[in-house]
């Protein structure tokens, strides 16, 4: 079977409601900036009460980088769980008229479409609360074999470990890439996230993963170091390709036993973090894709990643494909 | 019995999905640019399949001006319909997180939540087809008599000529608000919506309005005039203050027979027109509400204006009341 998708991923379908905040409201509702926190309906509601005038913009880390790599000129599917409820018709339209391929079933009773309350505080930096909703009825059912046989890479975010039934669904996914002779890449997500699923993502990683996307603080808690080179050292060789990005000081990937490293493209003014890491994903794997060189595909991922800071939301605004070329990339 | 709030709205309450539309999409969609066209459930589907990536931001007409009010540091308040659902959920915390009193009873069954779908143009204007939904169940039994006495003014769209008992309500409004004494504004909402009800609005205006707000092509078309000059002349003493503005052209206001102009605040990039005149609006009934004298209150509406346009969406996205500020206002 051809492969004619370049990447599809796995991942919680999530509609993000931002809004600024100013820092003290953060330590008001007792939130740890930069951090994501699960909260159950209720606490959705009473924090939503609390924010200031929002933007509802499809979100979610894995179906923000598909919708990345569609904004690059690649091809990309994505497999997520929304509600057929009117926030669920705003996830399908987005990430479809993003150009990538999107065929899960929704559900139709239960608990509704997923929604990750983001506050942005002044310096850019987004603090999320996410309610899961219809993410938690993810399943291994869900996983579509011809559509990972048709990819060459699959794409699997750590936050998926959060709802029950879906790290079954990711292990089938790995599994059936692997069967097919697929590569299978991975994001930590979250230090927080990382905390609660360290042994197991440790067994994921080794079982599983061709390249592993993480930003310091995620490394850090995955490797239990202090600090950034004790991290990078304890996972070189950890996956085939390990990538990990540390905002305006750039990122790194490790190949074997080669290192290169990448500034961060500047950026006139920070307006939102959201995304960074799921775009500079994007970047990457889609140079990995066509061929790129580890340190050609980290340049590409930081391009993606400074479009994405500066503007609200974690979708592209712009055809990412034209600012590649702009760059010689 | 006190006014503690500066200006009642009554509008139709949509969220507005705002995506970005190349010029030939508008040919091929068959839409007249810069125009709002109303369309049914059916056809907003059809159109949303066909529309880019999207954006959802709470809108209306008088809503933006409503909540335009509150950030200019007045007080407001906001009569309209939406339905129990999730949209409905985004209009009702957007409007009161903006510090907009809202209390109109949500429908409960029925058509949802009305939506304005936007194709935003790389001039940055704005194409909009709205579909009504829960705002044709509008009615006089809507309009709380305590909280039309409460407001100085009652701040009417002309958008609401189109659902089938709205007009009702506006009426109602309009002599709940002279009866205690209280002035009535309206906004003319749109060229096409003039030509609709051109007889009506007439009588309206006559009957009811105090201060009237159009642009130059609805001032045009309601008293079907070729020029501008024309159409101020043919406006002169139709209400206490006639207020037209005129995009980058500035704007103008008539009281009595006296008149001040403004020009437009200069914008360093016009990225999305949608609410302009709403927040005109809003600036020019901040200063009529707290005793300034025409021509300033006409700046404090330029400021407004420009402020909205440089920005995706019709809601504020900084305080208002700094920008009056920092122009010595």
């Amino acid at each position: 079977m051809s492969h004619d998708l370049d990447v599809t991923g796995v991942g919680n379908a999530i509609v993000d409601v931002l809004a600024n905040a100013p820092d003290d409201q953060l330590v008001r509702l007792g939130l740890h900036k930069g951090s994501m926190t699960l909260i159950d309906a209720a606490a959705a509601d009473r924090l939503y009460a609390q924010m200031a005038p929002a933007v509802e913009i499809s979100g979610g880390s894995v179906a923000n980088s598909m919708a990345g790599i569609a904004s690059l000129g690649g091809t990309a599917g994505y497999i997520g769980k929304v509600k057929r409820d009117q926030l669920g018709q705003v996830f399908s339209h987005d990430i479809r008229a993003a150009g990538v391929e999107f065929a899960s079933k929704p559900l139709q009773d239960g608990p509704s479409t997923a929604r990750c309350l983001i506050l942005v505080t002044p310096d850019g930096q987004r603090t999320m609360s996410t309610y899961l909703g219809a993410c938690v009825e993810l399943g291994p059912e869900d996983i579509d074999e011809a559509l990972i046989a048709r990819s060459k890479v699959v794409y699997l975010e750590g936050y998926l470990w959060d709802p029950p039934r879906a790290k079954e669904a990711m292990l089938k996914a790995a599994n059936l890439a692997h069967k097919h002779g697929r590569r299978v890449a991975l994001s930590l997500s979250d230090a927080f996230c990382v905390d609660r699923h360290r042994a197991e993502f440790k067994r994921l990683i080794d079982d599983h993963v061709d390249i592993l996307f993480a930003n310091e603080s995620e490394a850090r808690s995955l490797t239990e170091t202090d600090g950034f080179d004790a991290a990078l050292a304890a996972l070189r060789g950890r996956a085939e390709l390990v990538v990990v990005t540390r905002g305006e000081q750039g990122a790194v990937v490790l190949a074997g036993d080669q290192h290169e490293s990448v500034r961060a493209e500047p950026v006139a003014r920070v307006v939102d973090t959201t995304g960074a890491g799921d775009l500079f994903a994007a970047g990457f794997l889609h140079g990995y894709t066509h061929g790129a060189a580890p340190g050609v595909a980290l340049r590409m991922g930081a391009v993606c990643a400074a479009e994405i800071i500066s503007h609200v939301g974690a979708r592209p605004s712009v055809p990412l494909a034209k600012l590649l070329v702009e760059r010689g990339l």
